[in-house]
């Protein structure tokens, strides 16, 4: 069975975070063996430190929840955070350009983006339908990026819709061929994350890492014993 | 059995509606006996003026679909709309704000925007989590309003989720009691409209008011037969 643990981008972007929790959730990281960590883009510095001497991903979070900055201020992020070290770029996509259909100018900022780093766009999925899904799916594609993303925290989809999340990573994940899908938003469970990876996940993005990682241990050991 | 047919807001947002397109949507509200008439802006004279003779209400949408304008521009938009004729503003909270739960700034913005003129207010239901719809209606009734909407037409609930918009139509009902309750976004049948005046809606929004307005006087023409 793939290991759910690898697939998780550790999360922490409470907006009061302490350095001292940064560096736990750095830690903790580490210790699981997850794929990265994701922060809020003050703390890329001190991750890209943590985590130098391993191969989990620096990880920051760009312009949530709906994309709305100008293109030159969402640029001037990227640039700053992959000066500080970021390896990957979560971007939310401009949702309100795709809502009035303005293909041109969502494709053009976030093929400027994508040049600058690797790039996760967050599509935003529970506030569009699902003919802006698809849509969205392939501009991020086309745009170069290296993996569609559901969604940040301000998601509207409840613990209790997991099953409608599961639908859009679906959509997604036929709708972007070429690229990895990364699910997140209210992922709390091993059980959880099976049902995303199931539906074409590929990353898991949860502030649950610990809890899953212990979940999946306590299982093997279960199977071994 | 209530009339749904008096219930409707008969809604012509098309941006690319022409003059004698937004007539025919006045001349069908008053020849079937609807609420009112909403448009955008740009029509609030001319439908004021064709339906000056009735007591059909002037409807006017404002700040779709995420209500993201500068409180200022929000409010010479409204003030230019009453200027015009409107009875009613259906004006869209700002959901950016809502969700950083800027309270204040929410409650500040809609309560002057209340004091103008009858408003409704749109919550943009399909957005939101259930705390959010609740806090939102809660902000709604609180600032002045007469009714609580669900959402303008970028709503990302589909078709087949209308069970989820009654659940949001009874949240909103129950978290402003004092309020009627506009359903409004992909109603189409009068099926429908029973499903969410079943469930606390007061007014439907929807520009299939003539196919459900056939619809009501077969069943009666059926009734009586």
């Amino acid at each position: 069975m793939k290991k759910v643990t690898k697939t998780i981008d550790h999360t922490n972007i409470d907006p009061e975070a302490t350095e001292a929790e940064i560096i736990k959730t750095c830690d903790e990281a580490k210790n699981y063996g997850f794929r990265g960590v994701d922060v809020n883009p003050e703390w890329v510095s001190l991750v890209a430190e943590e985590l130098k001497e391993t191969k989990l991903k620096v990880i920051v979070l760009i312009d949530p929840p709906m994309g709305l900055s100008s293109h030159k201020e969402r640029m001037d992020a990227c640039k700053r955070a992959v000066g500080d070290g970021a390896d990957e770029l979560d971007v939310v996509m401009n949702i309100i350009d795709l809502k009035y259909e303005k293909y041109d100018s969502v494709l053009e900022d976030l093929s400027e983006i994508c040049s600058l780093a690797d790039t996760k766009v967050i599509i935003g999925s529970g506030f569009l339908t699902d003919e802006e899904i698809k849509k969205a799916s392939e501009l991020v594609q086309e745009a170069g990026a290296i993996c569609v993303k559901t969604a940040t925290n301000k998601d509207p989809l409840e613990r209790r819709q997991l099953e409608e999340k599961a639908r859009h990573v679906k959509m997604m994940d036929q709708s972007a061929p070429d690229l990895l899908v990364k699910a997140s938003a209210k992922i709390r469970t091993l059980e959880d994350c099976r049902m995303m990876i199931e539906n074409g996940a590929d990353i898991i993005g949860t502030s649950s890492g610990v809890e899953i990682a212990e979940e999946e241990l306590e299982e093997q050991k279960n199977e071994e014993a």
